[in-house]
């Protein structure tokens, strides 16, 4: 349908284009997303004015344009993330306020963990989490959590492909990260000290539905605070989550 | 550019086919979007197909559809009611901590308020609000707050349309939404027994950015409930957004 002579259809190239936004990037020029997004100018700017006219996107009195509310409506209010992420908010809050730093949850999407919240204490330390944002699979506590419980299939092309290191302590041995996902799915947890930043350590749980495992719930510390009281409020929020997920079924 | 017989782009039809998801239509068959959306069936198939091979929408097991992560990612990434709802966010917590009822956040979209953030107390009384979902600008707190500071031409539209009643306690009359209105400008809130839910009330106040409403922070209450407390409590949590939204412009 509507193929362009590349092969792309246009809601490839209407993806293409919402990608080049991001939270450093919130409005842009149509010539700067079409330089973004590699699409031919005169593509862009024709692109651009339907999805202004459609209200996905927004056009300021600067004439920069920026992703619309109708966007933003039209994707969460069926979606499953948004169901996800309610069910959870009351039991992140109950184990943010045990743990005051900062409280996650991540799903699999594309082969890495995408966060769907973050809650962040005033005074919580580093971490470069963001709604929305992405982490690898191998180097974030929730992305060990995911993967351990992934298909074995995504787990092996995984460990086949390079492993990134992002902060000091991530694992980038296969070998040992195999062993790592194995630990994951014996314990029930995931410790990831400096695997991210240095100074901080990533723990994260498992949040299961129907059997499967459909998130992961982390907190991320200072390095030098004691685990324990985290794995086990993260534990407790996780079977409550899991309980709420079952009660509200769709 | 690709425009049907009806003149529709591909991307108005891909927006009518979005838009047949919602909180209680969380998957669907191609047939099904086709016949809610009113799209030829054919074509329907055709843009369904093209979303999920682009990861906008996923189909499952049972050959359903539903709205993906992807488009989640991309209509939130760098999203302006991600940031506001960011900022909001803790600030919400604190007057949750203190109401223990509802706490939300609007704006003004389409001539309605669109809800960004509701946090809801688990004891906590009748709303019917959802997370991206919309009330009435004239019955809803939030709306009656958004609509106050509007453009004049927007309040004049909604002054001359039918005013349709909600809850028992909506105001329909025009010339009393008018005085309603100056009111809620003068003294910088809202309070709405019974505009949407008999049991309930909802209590707004404007936040502002760079001058302008940008959005409403509120609370729903049951009806019996003193709203003295939630207004201090919802001025103070507005002036720290204000401050926070002014610390964090992008």
């Amino acid at each position: 349908m509507a193929n362009s002579a590349s092969g792309d259809s246009v809601i490839d190239r209407v993806v293409r284009i919402l990608d080049t936004f991001s939270a450093d990037r919130i409005t842009q020029t149509a010539s700067e997303i079409g330089r973004r997004s590699g699409l031919p100018s005169s593509t862009a700017h024709r692109i651009v004015d339907d999805l202004v006219a459609s209200g996905v996107l927004e056009r300021d009195d600067e004439h920069r344009v920026r992703l619309g509310m109708r966007l933003w409506e039209l994707a969460l209010r069926g979606s499953t993330a948004l169901r996800l992420r309610q069910v959870a908010l009351p039991h992140m809050e109950t184990v943010q306020a045990t743990v005051r730093e900062h409280t996650q949850l991540a799903v699999l999407e594309q082969e890495e963990a995408l966060f769907l919240e973050r809650l962040s204490h005033p005074k919580a330390g580093a971490n470069i989490t963001r709604v929305a944002g992405r982490l690898p699979l191998h180097a974030s506590s929730s992305g060990l959590v995911l993967l351990a419980h992934a298909g074995s299939e995504l787990r092996e092309r995984v460990l086949a492909a390079p492993l990134g290191a992002v902060g000091p302590g991530t694992v980038t041995d296969p070998q040992r990260l195999r062993g790592l996902l194995s630990s994951v799915r014996r314990t029930g947890v995931a410790v990831s000290p400096g695997a991210i930043e240095a100074v901080s350590t990533g723990v994260a749980v498992p949040i299961r539905e129907s059997g499967s495992v459909v998130a992961a719930l982390s907190v991320v510390l200072p390095r030098a605070t004691p685990t324990e009281p985290s794995v086990a409020a993260l534990q407790a929020a996780a079977r409550l989550i899991e309980a709420d997920l079952k009660a509200y079924r769709v």
